[in-house]
């Protein structure tokens, strides 16, 4: 059937054994635990996408991505419940860029994966700052290229729609709307970048308060070592309180070997108020069975305060450290 | 994989921004605003499907079609949460026509497909009766053509199984069942035809209350011009009342390059009662830039009487008008 | 597009009519009628999936396979809502066998595959014991051959994520464990086979309880004729009681022409208590149309003793009697 060629279909099972210690047995109660566990998408999120490009002559395509999350180690849907909930939009591309519409990756997401070697893996960024992986439903999005210079930005009119009105409430402009910036300058094997991002409340009560990330970041390629930095400063506002969080990072990215990539990230995590520091310690070593399968060990150090909760999985008690380790297979297709 | 030509994968993305004025601001007083969003589906509804047709020899074919809906703007699933719930279904086609079985569009669905030019845009017939986007679950159905004769009949054991029992009732033959035919004769340049639909309620004290739809279409091709009418009486009985709710359009649409489609219909839609009747007025133009990628816009005007509350997005207050815009993408693949 | 030689696409539709008698008109009362209706997965459970295998060299392979169920008569998820509710694994194969990690079916699944000929017909061993139709979440799996030896085992380390904290609670070592293996010899035309299976209860209060099942199977292949006989012995312990639920089974399979199968089985389900023996007849009749295509009867024939209240379809009253009956077609893809 020749309409196939106007689909492709892909995607990634990445499942593993993870071990976790000292996460609370339970809700009430301060016992902890050691925890075995079978855990998708340790090195990177498990998913299948359905994704196309057609070419509309004079440059210009026509481009979609609909993009599944789901969880391999039981079936179930990832990203709320959504059906293609890492990416769903369609639009046009050509030499000014792309722009697309539909749910889409923000331009938090795009600074994470530019500047921390540690992401997609579960055990990075992505575990003291969530929005490392963000979409943003309702959005329009354009993204370009320009010499050395790489820009995305993203409004969304209503970031998540399982939340009721999908924060898109008729006579109340701010609810729910997301403004978000990338840019990045590449010179020589440096690259350079900064992130701005501002999210407003999701109803009316609150569509006055902000969430704003500022970031910059940097990454010099001495291939087969690569080395990275980055530092967010979040300032989450309800009015007249302000609180900031700032967010830290240096990493390093080798490849040893073509089939032997070792990532590894220390990352500070400070958010306002005393005893509240945590630092996080990850190293990924993965090796490629193929172009398409690899096996990979993830090993993360967390180390809270005394009023500090982070945890790698499950809930710790305030100051408690934590230890994890993931063994694993992740197959591409 | 040889396996592959046994399965087509096909689908439709269709994203665009929508503008409409006076949708209440929250279900609670009568504060009206305006609304700008992203929606999906303003064209023709997003969806993916597989499907495959299998020769069986001597002119018998076995057939399958699953097709999913979901919105393209923050990709969750349509159709109540249903994975396949455009259509979902298996059968036999022949020289005499095709029987299939499974949760499948209604002799209503291919009525209003035939004789509103709008249809599927979202600022359709839609608005005023959603069955012409109807689906029955646990259906039966014939479709067949006979020289200028087409046919289509569905039996339904339960046409919602989202309701407890799916209306299907050990004991209760009549709860949740819907018997439709449609049938259109096409005459020279003219098709005519007509259309009979009773769904019975879904629960055994609602059971004997029933949901009828009887209309007339035709439809006269001057190419590039189409002319489009049609009228639908619908009977809503809950013993022992009777109401009824007249529906009329007539609409055109206009083909003057190949890549331009202009598609228009007026509405008269008039529930029982005074003061309740709604005018709607919907334009579409859309604008190919390929077989599979084109760039739309409809406009939509919906006038409501004193008491009638018919919207196009959201809700509004009886007897407010409200005005729609939209501008998207459809691609296909 | 070159990738889609990485995936194949496959499934099964099957939906049918099916008529049951007795069964219970509602949750309240003893009231019973007969019940017709739409089913899906009568023969076979209605799927599709994705599965590929790349080949790694030196004999090894690398595996996945995400496979969804579905009710095609509704559209619905199957299997609790997961997305892909039937299988979703990754692993490695190669001459030592294949492990595999993620949402598999246990070795419960393929003991009944082997020994019951009406498996996976809906009205066969699955309508007793439903473990038959079996998966595990977060389980890794190891399955060989080894001359005539064939070997499946399983470990889960929490066999139901959609059960609050999916059995897998930090230094509770028993919740939701499942540990199940098959073995079967095949010995000139007779496979011989055993089943040993055990859960432990899915919270910390019940983790001690166990669920377990020992069975034999035997089969003898006398072309066109197939014989078939199993024993359960299921020992659900809830300390300081243990509840015996004894399954047997002789069945045959028919194969006159290569387009007609036929198979029967006789079945004797009978827990701990007086007056709780229930049997159970089903037959099946198919004709293929092709080697993807094939129309199917379904009878079966459910009796109670006075306490029992197996049921075929619905809710039966203690010791009533339900015949049910069914036509479909089934598709491959």
């Amino acid at each position: 059937l020749h309409a196939q060629s106007n689909v492709q279909i892909y995607g990634i099972v990445d499942v593993g054994v993870e071990y976790v210690n000292k996460a609370q047995v339970s809700s009430t109660g301060t016992a902890t635990g050691s925890l075995a566990k079978v855990t998708s998408g340790n090195a990177a999120a498990s998913r299948f996408g359905f994704r196309g490009r057609e070419d509309l002559g004079d440059g210009l395509s026509a481009v979609f991505v609909l993009e599944n999350g789901f969880s391999a180690n039981n079936g179930t849907l990832a990203n709320n419940g959504r059906l293609f909930g890492r990416q769903s939009y369609v639009g046009l591309a050509g030499k000014f860029g792309e722009l697309d519409v539909g749910r889409e990756t923000t331009p938090i997401f795009d600074f994470g994966a530019l500047y921390d070697p540690m992401i997609p893996a579960r055990f990075s960024a992505l575990t003291l700052d969530a929005a490392f992986a963000s979409r943003a439903d309702n959005a329009v999005r354009y993204a370009g290229k320009f010499g050395g210079l790489t820009l995305s930005t993203l409004y969304s009119f209503g970031f998540d729609s399982t939340i009721v009105n999908g924060g898109q409430i008729p006579g109340a402009f701010q609810v729910g709307k997301e403004t978000s910036v990338n840019v990045n300058y590449q010179l020589g094997n440096v690259l350079a970048g900064a992130l701005y991002d501002r999210q407003n409340g999701t109803s009316i009560a609150t569509e006055q308060n902000t969430d704003e990330r500022m970031a910059l970041g940097i990454s010099a390629d001495f291939n087969p070592v690569k080395l990275y930095a980055a530092y967010q400063r979040r300032n989450t506002r309800t009015a007249p309180i302000t609180a900031t969080t700032n967010l830290f990072w240096v990493g390093v990215s080798y490849n040893p070997i073509p089939a032997v990539t070792l990532d590894a990230t220390a990352y500070s995590y400070d958010p306002a108020g005393p005893s509240n520091r945590t630092g996080m310690y990850s190293v990924l070593g993965s090796y490629a069975l193929s172009k398409r399968t690899d096996i990979y060990t993830v090993l993360s150090v967390m180390r809270n305060q005394a009023k500090a909760v982070m945890a790698l999985d499950g809930t710790v008690n305030p100051g408690d450290g934590q230890t994890g380790l993931q063994f694993g297979i992740r197959h591409r297709f």
